[in-house]
């Protein structure tokens, strides 16, 4: 099996130019077959306030109504997406960029929750390794805005986390594929305020042991839970670490590796 | 060779969201390979104007500064084009919406004119064929944003008209390709007052003398010089004529058809 690498990059990356840039930069360098996951960032919110469309939360959770779907539309699968892709052109890397209405590459569901509604917001059902596949083995990187479709003509705002996760393990498949997560942290940490106490690998053991000790609480839990979810459902390897150093973070000598 | 359409929809059918549902239900049911070019509407020009920013006039022609090309970028590569390729999709047929940055599809480059700084503008120098071709011969439905690049990690906004033409051009070198502009109007008409006054057939003997009669002039001259500008560069058919009645354009039975 060829190996294959999902990166996953969050929004504070997207907002800053220099650092964007850089990223750019690593990602067209990274040797083989990838698949460029990113998020949305501040731009979104900001084009929102811009022109005066409030942000509803529920429960600390963002609802994408029909004016914000529009807005994450123009944002994620217009501005950033075609950004990034021409910028890695330029690094020499050629790339597409896709929400999961091209090409039908990932269909979903709007969100049934018994008591929010969420508005525009999809669940993943399926992804179309066939098309990624044809894209990837002809040398184009895929990179993938965190917008998919349902199929019947509605556009739908996705986590890109999610995203990311969806499309590692369906493409497992047919490759050996390795999930890296990269964000503004240098990976899993001992200690929350210290971040040079990375813990180097974490398997199923040792997360209970660190959960149990209370070192992973709160929001890294759900991070982790995914990270074992996409193992288990045959992910070779997910990598949790700082985007400055993809390099570090695929050759084992940065961040948090969660194996088997 | 396999037939091609190349089908380009102006701006009045993309802000009318009746028209625009119509069209798609046609293109979906239009038999063989097919590229669908769309221009940009007045959403641009209402998004700018919702920002405060200023459209910058020069002789009548717009100007792309930086903030107007991340307005287009946002509203023709994401907005548009991803409403569109969700909306074919849900008609049965699988698309997948382009920019010219986008697996490199159209190189161009920022157009040089003596006087004029146009901006954030591009003329087209390449359209990559093999891409192209890869994913038509996938069954997929290429749907193209008039925005391009120009390798070094710039957008570039870019006349949906030229795009329309220079694809058509390109991939005659592997179909048989007909290009249909379809606009407001019926076709070229005898007389403009009179929308049923459609020429059905002009060709370089009928297109001087028409044009000696000033039965032709203005607006639609540039449109007819590309149009036997493409038919020159290896287009089999031009065909002109409304939206509305993209079957019977295809068919012939409506519109004007330049032949060589």
């Amino acid at each position: 099996m060829n190996k294959l690498y999902v990166i996953k990059i969050g929004g504070n990356i997207i907002d800053n130019e220099v650092k964007l840039a850089a990223f750019i930069k690593d990602f067209a360098a990274v040797d083989g077959l990838k698949v460029l996951v990113h998020g949305g960032g501040k731009l979104a919110t900001k084009l929102a306030a811009d022109l005066g469309i409030e942000q509803q939360m529920i429960d600390g959770r963002r609802i994408t109504d029909a004016a914000t779907l529009k807005i994450v539309t123009m944002v994620y699968a217009g501005a950033i997406n075609k950004n990034v892709v021409a910028q890695l052109q330029a690094n020499g890397c050629d790339a597409i960029g896709l929400t999961g209405a091209d090409g039908n590459a990932i269909k979903a569901h709007k969100r049934n929750h018994p008591t929010i509604d969420y508005g525009f917001v999809g669940d993943v059902d399926e992804v179309n390794t066939g098309l990624l596949k044809n894209l990837l083995e002809q040398n184009i990187a895929v990179v993938l805005a965190p917008i998919t479709h349902d199929g019947n003509g509605l556009l739908l705002n996705t986590n890109a986390d999610t995203i990311a996760q969806e499309a590692a393990k369906a493409l497992s498949s047919i490759y050996e594929v390795e999930l890296i997560y990269s964000f503004e942290k240098s990976g899993v940490l001992m200690d929350a305020e210290d971040d040079t106490s990375v813990i180097p690998s974490i398997n199923p053991t040792t997360y209970r042991e660190l959960k149990e000790k209370q070192v992973i609480f709160a929001g890294m839990i759900p991070k982790l839970d995914n990270a074992f979810a996409a193992i288990n459902s045959g992910v070779s390897k997910v990598i949790i670490g700082k985007a400055e150093q993809l390099q570090q973070l695929i050759t084992g000598e940065a961040g948090t590796t969660i194996n088997p």
